[in-house]
């Protein structure tokens, strides 16, 4: 099997789906060259299921990364570059994200720019710094179309932020969390529509609700499955899914 | 014909779609008892025009109001509450909003917390502080059903903050805006779940593509005109449309 893209970037990849993207690319039986990994403090305690996983797999480079950050995101891309020795990124995961619980008559003004400047802000700051390595990617592919395994720009995004669909699922009041989640689908939006002519894909990708810090030990889905999922999603884009919302099995999710 | 409402707030009135929504009600044969019509700076030369406007009408209340200020958004409920004198609040319009030109590639993060500020969390900020006024005028309402003469909260939204729709339309790059007004869709819909059991209509609305500042004069719709087809759609709003996305002629919009 070819690998999914000679390089990858994923975002947040500390723990949660981030670190099971980490692990199962990196054990496939055909690895991306360069995996790079960042999170906000791989040194600290944090970190140290990534730096011990990273120990197993050279091909996993761990990179310091804050998205809210632009001064730590044009350090990340320049080791990033140094890696990738005159090449091209091939595919860009923006997994960094936060769910604070509230409704609207609990929510304050801090706490709503401070989920959309790590949600929304952070993920378009990653995709402007890294934009000339995908770029350059699309650039230099010697295949026709879209694909993650040429230069694709993946967010993850969440049901909870599909304004047509969104409501139909339980749970507790998170409104900061729907709101930003629905402007990173208008901003996957944006990038597709911008990146179309250079070849870049752009999808919004809902990765199911799944036990994890954030989604709660209550989430039907392991991460194990959900990541198995995504990757299998991920492998089979094409231009078409460009601009597109879909959950880890590929369905098509409305705005 | 009966009023749209006994009371309207309106914010960002000193110009533009504001100051024609506070003129036109104003000037109808049954305007609203209070016409609340704030602005950052009722004093300063911006406030001028509404301030001979309420010379004329003294149904007009002007009121200073920030909506990304916390401490102006307190006072400013105070002072619409004295007015009220233990009536609720029927309808608030969040009106004032920014656009900035820019696509991905130009976008800076201040830029986009800014206009986030303005464009969501002001809206969420104002809701949440004009509810107890509004949740007063539902509750001591003797008609059934929603309705703007009872209680709603009307969200001005744009076409280019259709995330399915939006980009059929041509012009130059405004990526913060329609992230912003996709989250501000989101906000919608959540404050239409959320105040549904309290008898308040919530309500997006693109008042199409208006000759004002933000507009500019390339736009084809007069500012009277637009206001004209919004006062009408306002009118015949009722529980089907709480949660939806209309145009100033009361067209459906996707998110």
């Amino acid at each position: 099997m070819a690998p999914l893209a000679c390089s990858v970037l994923v975002t947040g990849s500390n723990r949660g789906i981030g670190l099971e993207l980490v692990q199962q690319l990196a054990e496939t039986t055909d690895p991306p060259e360069h995996i790079f990994a960042t999170c906000r403090n791989p040194a600290g305690s944090q970190g140290k299921a990534l730096r011990e996983l990273a120990d197993k797999h050279p091909t996993i480079h761990v990179v310091q990364l804050d998205v809210k950050d632009p001064s730590s995101l044009k350090a990340a891309v320049s080791v990033v570059e140094s890696h990738l020795n005159g090449k091209g990124l091939n595919l860009l995961i923006n997994n960094a994200g936060v769910a604070i619980y509230g409704s609207l008559e609990t929510m304050e003004q801090e706490e709503m720019l401070s989920v959309f400047n790590t949600n929304v802000v952070g993920p378009t700051l990653v995709v402007k710094e890294f934009l000339p390595l995908l770029k350059k990617a699309a650039r230099e592919s010697a295949t026709e179309g879209m694909s993650c395994g040429k230069a694709a720009i993946i967010n993850l995004t969440s049901r909870l932020g599909s304004i047509g669909r969104g409501f139909e699922f339980e749970g507790p009041p998170v409104y900061s969390y729907r709101v930003t989640k629905a402007a990173l689908n208008m901003a996957t939006a944006c990038m597709a529509s911008e990146l179309q002519s250079e070849g870049v894909l752009c999808t919004a990708l809902h990765p199911g609700w799944v036990k994890t810090d954030m989604g709660t030990a209550e989430a039907p889905l392991t991460v194990e499955c959900s990541v198995r999922g995504i990757l299998r999603v991920l492998a089979n884009l094409s231009s078409l899914e460009t601009g597109a919302f879909l959950d880890w099995e590929g369905n098509h999710f409305p705005w």
